[in-house]
């Protein structure tokens, strides 16, 4: 049955350009107890971005609608760790694609519980038969523009994580949902940030923790090969929810699993 | 300001991936008095690419919501031309990309007045530089993912009525809301279909009628240099609500403008 919103009744919000067109951006924020240890980073990818767009967003006002937001759902999740969803938009209005002069921005705010956490022994990963595809003036962007993560995570079917995507050369990119580390014998490599879709808040966080710990780690462009090949010493997949998240078995390839990364890297783990 | 929009209030629709993702597809569709003259290709388009995005559509319910609208809306402009515009969204729900199996689609349904027309004798145009990325399996899809586009018109000034979008090889393939026509001495030429992003109710009305009328014509990949040099007898810009466009001054060059393709293809231009 197909549901219909009539554009003149009142619970619809007419002309958001993020549904039109998906004329905004978005971040999601692990919540843990009353603090949110990557908000900064979020905040800050949200503010660049939104600039990249020619969004006008007002770090305050965010910070402020932010604050809000953790006492208003975190009164609901209690001492649950949850996730906390930001949508901006553009705002409504404007001659089609061509923003109006005065179009003023919306924030939309969401919260749900936390998704199944992935063990720490590590996940089955796949390759997707989605091609990724980058335009250059919005690489690394979380826009509203998904549909290609959508195409591709349509195909996953559990026990897979995650699948992974190529681009037109050839080079393996992200995870509909992650970034990626490969761990070889010259140290750590991840795909360069000209490349992504997505540039991930957890990827910064661990460049810098690896960084800080006087680990060898180049950005890189990789190929399947690098990954299924000998040298290969271990992937592992990066989200900001999820944390680290060790790959134990390739497109049927058993991989080895070290907790290093997650070790030094990831804010969410619990100190043993 | 900052407006915001809280996830638990009545007036949002949590979860509509069509806002988080742009996860659907939109059709605007011209209606004069009480006809809709390209309304049949614009259920085609829609249909087909429901199916090609995996969204399940009911030709029926669609037919019967646009029928309701036309009657609803009409009643609304009179005799005045107008637009219909129809938004589908995969639904709500899902993990994250990937959507729910029992996944229902969602059906937006707004009216506006017509645009402002262009003159007959035809409009300035210049080159983008944004460039144009299409995933192949997205290629022709109105879908809800028109970032780029946006980017593209933001840089649009008064008098320019459209800019053209090249893609990573070169090749002129679009406007930003418009397909394209090239007349040459051995006839017409338009992109092909494969290459688009969106591949135009208009358009395809166009090469009915250019095919019926015996007018020579072929899909052909374009340079810049076509469209400047001195084969070019005429450029032309096509899209459903503003019918067949042609196009006076590119980049600063005049451009030759006649008037044959829209006496045999434009369904919206009245007869002398």
């Amino acid at each position: 049955m197909l549901k219909l919103y009539w554009a003149d009744d009142d619970c619809l919000l007419p002309g958001d350009r993020g549904l039109a067109y998906g004329d905004g951006l978005f971040e999601t924020i692990r919540v843990n107890g009353d603090s949110a240890p990557l908000l900064v980073y979020h905040l800050d990818r949200l503010m660049r971005d939104a600039g990249r767009l020619g969004i006008r967003l007002s770090r305050p006002e965010l910070e402020s609608a932010v604050a809000h937001a953790m006492k208003r759902y975190g009164a609901i999740h209690g001492i649950s760790h949850w996730v906390l969803k930001l949508v901006v938009t553009r705002g409504s209005g404007g001659r089609g694609y061509r923003p109006a002069a005065d179009v003023s921005p919306h924030l939309y705010l969401f919260h749900s519980v936390l998704p199944p956490l992935p063990p720490e022994t590590g996940v089955m990963v796949d390759f997707s038969r989605v091609p990724l595809t980058v335009n250059p003036l919005l690489s690394g962007i979380k826009s509203l523009n998904r549909l290609e993560q959508v195409m591709a995570a349509r195909e996953m079917k559990d026990p897979t994580f995650e699948l992974l995507m190529t681009n037109a050369a050839g080079h393996v990119v992200e995870g509909t949902r992650t970034n990626l580390f490969l761990h070889g014998p010259d140290g750590w490599r991840t795909p360069p940030a000209a490349s992504l879709a997505v540039s991930g808040v957890m990827r910064r966080k661990v460049i810098e923790c690896l960084l800080a710990a006087g680990e060898p780690f180049r950005e890189c462009e990789l190929q399947v090969e690098d990954l299924l090949g000998r040298e290969c010493q271990g992937l592992y997949l990066t989200n900001s929810v999820l944390g680290v998240v060790p790959v134990r078995n390739l497109a049927g390839l058993d991989l080895p699993v070290g907790n290093r990364l997650a070790t030094i890297c990831d804010p969410h783990k619990r100190p043993d």
